[in-house]
């Protein structure tokens, strides 16, 4: 690595977000070769928690559930945002237990990888954890705007979903692939 | 699959964009459950293009670059945004020749996948292609506020960056992952 490639440098921000679900930032920036930008917009969208969770079974729960930015019913990993006053670990929890009804002890949960959600616009990272002897232990709580189905199928079948375009929201199929890559034994090498 | 889940019916839609480089949304939307939302927020922010180009010694190509949206210098696959009146096999010839200085025919891309990136907020779609026996026989061009240093790696190196988080950008680590999957012999399984 040389260093070629330098970090821009924040002049001034200003907070333009249209609304508290949606943040947005204007930036005033330097770049490395001089030249200062005056509108460069950015959104810290905040982080995002990932579990794939296994049951004693073998099967990964996924759920199916309509997301209005892409207009599209999806299959996915549960998980949503890091939530206010919690750690990572916690709103991981959290969201398995509100989503699937599975209600795990933080300690149970193992972390696979983080990633970066397009790192030109957006300020996110999610977070991706596994979970073995996952339980349907509790009861799902949704938010009034959400209706998700829960579904479960065996590990190698959702690997292959994600293999023919099936389950196609990347971090699903990032955390599953990573998890496939770390505990081939479950998918079925 | 059932039909318990359904999808949102959008009754009215906004232009709230606050530069041409930042499109926004504001929705009116009506929930299955009957709700009415007024202001549902969303950034169409349009599709991406990325290439793995493996060179004929077996190398990827990959770009380092700073990304201001996170705020950090990151190790990428070459790729951008689909490029106005070019389809998504020509923006992604142009954005290899324009970041790596590679100028390749279209029908020497090959599709590798497709995934969606955050479907909650955005309307956007990265769509993956190979490239085989890459060739540095053109020059870079940047735009005034591009600067992006080309390396190459091993094959095999790429995929041990992206398992011990190196290369951790979502789309960069999924096309890298699913063309592992799809062309085991390049990175030496």
């Amino acid at each position: 690595m040389s260093d070629l490639i330098k970090p821009w440098i924040l002049l001034e921000e200003e907070d333009i977000s249209p609304s508290a679900w949606y943040p947005l930032r204007k930036h005033k920036v330097q770049l490395p070769n001089g030249l200062v930008v005056d509108d460069y917009f950015l959104s810290p969208l905040g982080d995002v928690v990932q579990v794939l969770a296994i049951t004693p079974d073998n099967h990964v729960v996924l759920t199916r559930q309509y997301k209005h930015g892409i207009g599209e019913i999806l299959l996915e990993l549960p998980g949503g945002m890091q939530q206010k006053d919690k750690t990572l670990l916690q709103s991981a929890v959290a969201e398995l237990e509100e989503e699937c009804g599975i209600k795990a002890a933080e300690e149970d949960l193992k972390y696979i990888c983080k990633f970066a959600i397009n790192p030109t616009k957006l300020r996110q990272t999610t977070y991706g954890y596994i979970l073995f002897n996952a339980q349907f232990n509790s009861t799902q709580r949704f938010d009034i705007t959400e209706n998700i189905e829960v579904i479960t199928l065996p590990a190698p079948e959702v690997l292959r979903l994600v293999d023919e375009g099936t389950i196609w929201v990347t971090d699903s199929m990032n955390l599953i692939l990573m998890a496939a890559r770390q505990y081939p034994d479950i998918f079925g090498r």
